[in-house]
């Protein structure tokens, strides 16, 4: 299978960069075909330009190979600490750009863009590990945790991926090694389980 | 008053821009200080450097000049179209790298960042308006409007705003001028509630 890592944290050294490579590791072992963008070591302009909302889109070179990434992927791994609710900039603006409509979704035949979208990705299975200071129970009660449904209701959902598996590490800020060793097993674990050897 | 709107639309000629220009009228009608960012016109960076993440950060010219308005303003005003159940980068990008702490909230001693965080913004009332594609209805029930806990709770809420007003109009795509021309009045009378004459 070939399977699109998406990495958004602004330092290579950070513990969302280990579990980018700890999953990347084991698709690799696993036999699997895989592409990891780390959004902000590549200098991904995250902002969306006025030609790409035309009903004939300009779209650069590379919006269009991070399009074609998407397209031929058989799975996606999201990686990103939860900043506000949201994933960083850097990422909303890859779903902004890249996630287009007639790539991930399309309307039915007569809809002007008010309707049901229909998903069209190949892909039909996402995890998404996500890093945060906040307690489980506190996101949950205090914040609503706007990513759960972001990642599986307006984003996955959208787009017809509905096997989405998601895990938030926390709290990482006064995590130590031997903790950070546990979970990145813990990644390891979950992708072959989601992505086992062929 | 200062109020400081924030627009992030990558159309200057969208409707989103015409509700910024029309809340920007209604406060100078109002007799309020004004200040318009509109990040797209300005080519806002929305990506946060690594080196922004550090104890003592380096914060450009742009971000410290963003600060300042931010820190300044006895109200907020938040235009952008709901893309995704999110704000686009552009206005993702300026929470992360302008509502900083130290800057808009602060931890009390001793906490290490895991902690319940104490708002310092001098604002005290935010507005928000939004554009969307989906019917209120099904924004809600199918995607759980994840705008609404990200600005009342995690970005409002953590910096000790609790007059927040929030006000979706949709469907646009499908939306004529005469419903428009509605929609702007009651910007026009949201914005002179919130911030009347003085």
């Amino acid at each position: 299978m070939k399977i699109l890592i998406v990495l958004a944290h602004p330092d290579p050294t950070s513990f969302n960069a280990a579990i980018a490579q700890t999953a990347a590791d084991a698709l690799v072992a696993n036999g699997h075909e895989t592409v990891l963008h780390d959004l902000c070591a590549e200098g991904f302009d995250p902002v969306l330009k006025r030609a790409e909302l035309l009903r004939e889109p300009k779209l650069d070179e590379t919006i269009t190979r991070h399009i074609e990434d998407l397209k031929s992927a058989d799975g996606l791994i999201m990686v990103h600490p939860n900043w506000w609710g949201m994933p960083p900039a850097a990422l909303v603006g890859w779903i902004d750009r890249v996630v287009r409509q007639g790539v991930a979704y399309k309307f039915v035949a007569g809809d002007k863009g008010e309707g049901v979208p229909v998903g069209l990705l190949k892909a039909k299975k996402a995890l998404v590990f996500n890093t945060a200071n906040t307690f489980e129970k506190r996101e949950r009660e205090v914040f609503g945790d706007p990513l759960e449904n972001i990642w599986k209701k307006c984003v996955f959902g959208l787009c017809g991926i509905t096997d989405v598996t998601r895990r938030t590490f926390s709290v990482v800020i006064v995590s130590d090694l031997a903790q950070r060793r546990v979970w990145l097993e813990e990644v390891a674990e979950t992708v072959s389980k989601s992505f086992p050897k062929e």
